[in-house]
């Protein structure tokens, strides 16, 4: 199944896709459709499948925003780090997202804007001091987001929040498919191309920690609910890493796919 | 003025107090408050001022929570860090609150648990590329906040998020006290006792970057909205700097003070 959010009539809905059939859903976002614990047999409207620029992010205000970092072994070898003992957490807020089509809001403060295409993980049901197995079960699916990073930002203080939370520079979806249907471990693409180069051509298959294992380590903290997402870290080839760096020149189409998933394709617009 | 959140019935109500009386207002709580622009002049009802055992935090769930690490001249001395060019920010989410006399949950996979007294921003009007002026105009009022950490978790790896969103180990309150009130750059004591012995005693006059500075900071990046708040970092005194180091014993009564706004008084559990 793939779950997303469309926008029509001055309003968004949320829709299902089983097999070629989209059915159009009684709520505003999938995060709405996921509050409703009889979400999987709603009844909705049956209608042709939305265009991709019509897309919103799937869910509008996720309640947390979780970030790994240094999770892909090629990624931690060109940025210079050891393979980590634990996985590295940090956080967005919704402020930061966009839409798998809208514009990107480049800021006038830095020029340094880097690309990190992630495998994102959403949280379908509560989980707290989960196994693997248990981790699994509260996987509902996957989506695409890139983690669009500020690094001079970024660099300036040992936390890396202040980098990576600007307004609307966070791009996602363009739908969640269900884990029933998309099997990480086994080894998807992940791809970012800028301008239509390609920046990065990584696999799944090179996650550190799994996305069961994200999972199982943050719920040893803290609660994961519906709706809740983590994008689980970006593979290799950021702009910082290469010589000389790159970055994110006003302008320019960013595209970020996953097999089995889809792609955003997004403005970088200069604010 | 003075703004708080009560439990009474079953549920929660907002309040405000101005001089010696308490008007009960119609909102859930003041997160729910600061949503409607004429939240000022809003009736309501006058009652009994609440007992401190029957607070709420102010804001149930509050849109962002921002933290700022190494904000005290005599913190950033204790670590052993340089002063910073730049706020260093880190974040929590509304699962890690509890109320002003709740119980702090203290985990079972952790025994180095630390305090940290924290004056904590309020934002009352939404707020972007702020210089100093606008961000001092778009402060609502301050609180108190303990920003108890689990120090081993915290120093895993470079982003400290892990060690400080534990589920239920952030008690803040008591009430908001109105930017009009209450002067930080002026000095208040910020207090913080384990078990009736002080542990902090610092001043609010010892902070790197004052609160509008933060808020002026922060919104270069990132929207700032009603009801969002930002814990400003803590004084000299925590025991991770303390030789020999000091954690908080599993039973313990933490107590977080600051001067004209009241007390923290939350008996630590273990999990």
């Amino acid at each position: 199944m793939r779950l997303g959010t469309v926008r029509r009539n001055g309003t968004t809905q949320a829709f299902r896709q089983d097999g070629g059939v989209t059915t159009y859903l009684p709520a505003g976002d999938i995060g709405e459709l996921l509050s409703r614990p009889d979400w999987r047999s709603l009844a909705g409207e049956q209608g042709a499948a939305p265009e991709a620029g019509s897309l919103a992010a799937p869910i509008l205000r996720p309640g947390k925003i979780l970030c790994a970092g240094l999770n892909y072994y090629a990624h931690a070898e060109e940025v210079g780090q050891e393979v980590p003992k634990y996985p590295t957490i940090f956080t967005k807020f919704a402020n930061a997202l966009v839409g798998p089509t809208d514009d990107v809001v480049m800021p006038a403060a830095s020029s340094k804007i880097d690309w990190e295409a992630e495998l994102t993980v959403v949280i379908g049901s509560t989980v707290r001091h989960a196994d693997e197995a248990a981790a699994r079960e509260a996987i509902l699916g996957y989506t695409v987001l890139n983690d669009v990073s500020v690094r001079d930002w970024q660099g300036r203080t040992p936390e890396w929040f202040q980098g990576k939370n600007w307004d609307r520079m966070t791009p996602w979806g363009p739908v969640i498919v269900t884990a029933d249907e998309l099997d990480p471990e086994s080894g998807l693409a992940v791809e970012c191309e800028v301008d239509g180069v390609q920046k990065q051509s990584g696999t799944t298959a090179d996650l550190i920690f799994s996305c069961p294992a994200l999972v199982a380590y943050i719920s040893e903290f803290m609660t994961l609910e519906p709706g809740d997402i983590i994008a689980t870290g970006t593979p290799a080839g950021v702009g910082l890493a290469r010589k000389p760096r790159e970055w994110i020149p006003a302008g320019a189409e960013l595209v970020t796919r996953i097999e089995g998933i889809g792609e955003l394709r997004n403005r970088c617009v200069a604010e």
